[in-house]
C-alpha cells in the first residue's frame, strides 16, 4: 500500500505554489508559477532516483528502471496546470499518485520487469492557450508541434516563447517516446461516485464530444410597436433550439450529453426584439457513431426550424475529441487491482476530456476515478478527502504492478 | 395645408447638429448638441413671433395668443433628444409639424379662440439619463423634480448640472402650465401603416407597460460528467420561461406583447452547465387590467415552473408605465382632419411609450402616426418621405384648429 500521508502532503505542498484565498490554486500552463510548479515535481522525481527526459513541447517523463529496460515502460501521469480559480486536485492527483506509486516502489525495494514511469503533459486545461490537452494531442500526432507552438494567450504571448522562457522546452521529438500502458488517476468531477458512494470508478471510456457556435438570425425591432406575428424575433428561435439540444442529449441516454453553455443576445436591450442570438452547443456521447447521431438530430432539427420560422441559422462546427474506449486490459487490471485492495468499485464514464484520451490511440490506456465532494472541480473548494485519494493511488499501483510485472 | 418644403427643409437642418454618418443623429439629452438644438428651434419660435416659457425641468413651451388668452392653450409637440444611433424624424417630427402648423397660420393670417403652443420635452429618451419621458413625467407629477434632477449618466453627471451648464433651468414650476388639449405627431415605429399602405394612424391609446429582471438560479456543473438528470441547469428552465413569455403575449390578443431583449448568462462557459441566468421581460397591452392578467399569467408559471424543476426563480419589477387611452374628442379631431384632408386613416394604438402618456392625464389628449420606412426607428436609417412627413403635420394642423376654434 502506498503512503497516503506523504501523498497527501504533497498534494497540499505543490498547491501552495499558485494559492488562492479559498483555498484553491492558480497556477496557469507556462507562467513562473506552472516552472515552480514543475521544478518541484522534477526535483521530488529526482530525489526518487528517477531519469529525467523532456519533449519539446513540454512533456516531462520520470522514469525507473526495470530488470527488462527493452520492454516498453509503464507510464503513469496527468497534469499539473490548473484553471484560473482552480482546486487543488485535477491532475495533480494523477501526477502526484503515480509519484507515489514509485516512492512506494522504492520504500518497498519493488523491482519491475518493465520500466515504471511518471509523466506530467503540457497545458492539459486549455485556460490560457487552446486547445485543451496540447501536450498529449502534439505527442499523439493529433495537431503538429509547430501549430502548438504558435497558439497565443489573450496578450499575444505565443506557447513556444513562454515554454523556452520557463526553460522546459527539450529536445526530445514528441511521439517518439515508446509507452507500454497508460494509466491515469483523476478526480471525477461529477456526481455520480459520491452518490452511489463507491470508492473507485472503473472509467470504461471517455465520452466523445463535438462544439459548435450556432447563429439565428431575425430581425431587430422595437418591442412596443411592433406585433407579434410581424417579429422576426432571433431570440424566440434560438430558445426552441436551445431546448432541442436537452432533447437531444435525452433522447440518446444514458451517455447523452447537450449543454449550451454560452449565449450571446444582440443587442441585448430591454426593449428592443433580438435581431441575433449566438450560442454554444456541446454534444458527448459514448461512442463517435452516437455523437453522429446527435450531430443528424440536431441538423435535422434546424432545417426544419429554419423552414418553419423563415429565420437564418448557422451552425459551425469549432472542434471535436473522439471517443476514446479503454483497452479491455487495463480496465480489467484497475478492476483486479479494486477487487484485491477490498474497494467498492463501478463502471463508469468519464464526461470530461482527459489527457488519456490521445494516448489510448498509442497504447492501452486506462483510467482511475475517484469521488469528489459534490462532483465539484474546475472549483477553488474541489475537495477529495485523503482516504479518497489514497484508494486511487492504491489501484494504480496495483493495476501498475499488475502490467509492469513483477 | 402646410408647407410641406419648409417643414422637410426645418427636419434636415436640425438633424444636422448631431448628424451621424450613416444620415441618422445623435443628439443626447443635455449635452452642447441639445442646446444647439434646443437654440435653434427657440430661435425658429422666435423668429415666428412666439413667446417663450421655460420650466425647472427644461421643458420648453412657446405661445402663438388667440382671442381669448383666458382659454387654456391648445399645445403640440414631443422632444429633440435622440438615442445614441437615433434618426432624424422620432420626437424631432412631432416638435417641428407644430411649429410648422404655427407658422402656417402666421402665413394665413389665421387667428385662434385659444392660443396654440409648441413645446418639446426634456429627455423622452432616457438614454443618458433614466426614466425615459423625465420632462413630461415631472410636468405631469409622476415623480418629483428633486429625483429627476438627481438622476446621473455613466459619467456620474446630474441632470440638475447638466441642465444649468447648457442653460435651460428655467423658473416656471413644472405642471403650473395650463393645457387645454394635447396632440402630438409622431412616426410609428411599426410596421402596421407601411404594410396597410395607410397615410394616417388615429392612435387609440397607448399600450400600457411592465418591465421585469427574471433570476433563474440553479447549479453549476461541468458539462461532460454531470448527466443530464443530475442536472440544475438554469439556462434550461429559463428558456421555457422565455417560450412562456411569447406564449402568454399570444394569449392576450391582439395588443399582448412580450419581449425578452437582454439575456445575462452565468459562467457563460462553454462546458459548463449554467448556473444562473437573468433575463428582462416587457410586456404590453392596451388597458392596465389586460397588463395585470399578463403579469397573473406569469406569475403563476413562473410558480409551476418552481415546483416542478426546484431551482430558484426571482420575478422583480423593474418599471412600469400605465396605459394610456386617449380621449374622444382629440382621436374624432385627429379622424376628422385625416377624412377632410382626403388621406386614408385608420384606428391604431402605440405600442412605444410616448410624452402623450403622461400628458393625457393632465388633458385631453390625441395622437397622430405617419409610417415609417420598414417600421424601423431608433437607428440611423430611420425615415419618413416628405409627402408622409407632411401629411402628418396637415392633420396636425386641422386637429388644433378644431379644437382652439377658428
Ligand atoms: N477535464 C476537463 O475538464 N477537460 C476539459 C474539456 C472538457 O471535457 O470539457
Ligand atoms: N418611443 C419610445 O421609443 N419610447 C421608449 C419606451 C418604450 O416604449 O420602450
Amino acid at each position: 500500500r502506498i503512503n497516503g500521508q506523504r501523498l497527501w502532503q504533497s498534494l497540499m505542498d505543490l498547491a501552495q505554489i499558485g494559492a488562492t484565498p479559498k483555498g484553491g490554486c492558480c497556477r496557469l500552463t507556462l507562467t513562473d508559477l506552472d516552472r515552480q510548479g514543475r521544478d518541484l515535481v522534477v526535483g521530488w522525481g529526482k530525489a526518487a532516483g528517477l531519469s529525467v527526459e523532456i519533449d519539446q513541447i513540454g512533456n516531462v517523463f520520470m522514469r525507473r528502471g526495470g530488470r527488462n529496460n527493452s520492454l516498453p515502460p509503464i507510464v503513469a501521469g496527468s497534469h499539473i496546470d490548473t484553471q484560473p480559480t482552480g482546486g487543488k486536485f485535477d491532475g495533480n492527483f494523477g501526477v502526484l499518485s503515480a509519484l507515489e506509486v514509485i516512492r512506494t516502489l522504492n520504500d518497498n525495494g519493488i523491482e519491475t520487469d518493465a520500466p515504471v514511469e511518471m509523466v506530467f503533459w503540457t497545458n492539459e486545461e486549455g485556460s490560457r492557450f487552446v486547445p485543451v490537452m496540447m501536450g498529449s494531442g502534439v505527442f499523439a500526432g493529433i495537431f503538429p508541434l509547430e501549430q502548438a507552438y504558435a497558439a497565443t494567450d489573450t496578450a499575444g504571448k505565443t506557447v513556444r516563447d513562454e515554454l523556452y522562457k520557463i526553460g522546459y522546452a527539450g529536445e526530445h521529438t514528441p511521439g517518439q517516446h515508446p509507452i507500454g500502458a497508460y494509466f491515469e488517476a483523476h478526480i471525477e468531477q461529477g456526481p455520480i461516485l459520491e452518490e452511489q458512494d463507491v470508492t473507485i470508478g472503473v472509467v470504461q471510456a471517455v465520452l466523445g464530444i463535438r462544439w459548435y457556435d450556432c447563429t439565428v438570425t431575425g430581425m431587430e425591432s422595437h418591442a412596443g410597436p411592433t406585433p407579434m406575428a410581424m417579429r422576426k424575433d432571433a431570440l424566440q428561435v434560438a430558445t426552441g433550439l436551445m431546448q432541442e439540444v436537452i432533447a437531444i442529449a435525452n433522447q440518446f441516454a444514458p451517455h447523452g450529453r447537450g449543454t449550451v453553455g454560452m449565449v450571446q443576445v444582440h443587442p441585448n436591450s430591454r426593449n428592443v426584439v433580438p435581431g441575433s442570438v449566438t450560442f454554444s452547443i456541446d454534444f458527448r456521447n459514448m461512442t463517435d457513431a452516437e455523437v453522429d447521431k446527435m450531430d443528424a438530430a440536431l441538423k435535422a432539427v434546424i432545417q426544419q426550424t429554419t423552414q418553419k420560422t423563415g429565420l437564418d441559422i448557422a451552425l459551425r462546427q469549432v472542434s471535436q475529441y473522439p471517443a476514446a474506449p479503454f483497452h479491455a486490459d487495463c480496465k480489467e487490471a484497475v478492476r483486479r487491482a479494486a477487487q484485491k485492495l477490498g474497494y467498492s468499485h463501478m463502471d463508469i464514464v468519464s464526461g470530461a476530456g482527459h489527457d488519456a484520451v490521445y494516448m489510448s490511440m498509442l497504447a492501452p490506456t486506462g483510467m482511475i476515478f475517484i469521488p469528489c465532494k459534490d462532483g465539484i472541480s474546475h472549483n477553488e473548494i474541489e475537495y477529495s478527502s485523503p482516504e479518497q485519494v489514497s484508494a486511487g493511488a492504491n489501484v494504480l499501483l496495483h493495476a501498475m504492478l499488475e502490467k509492469a510485472g513483477v
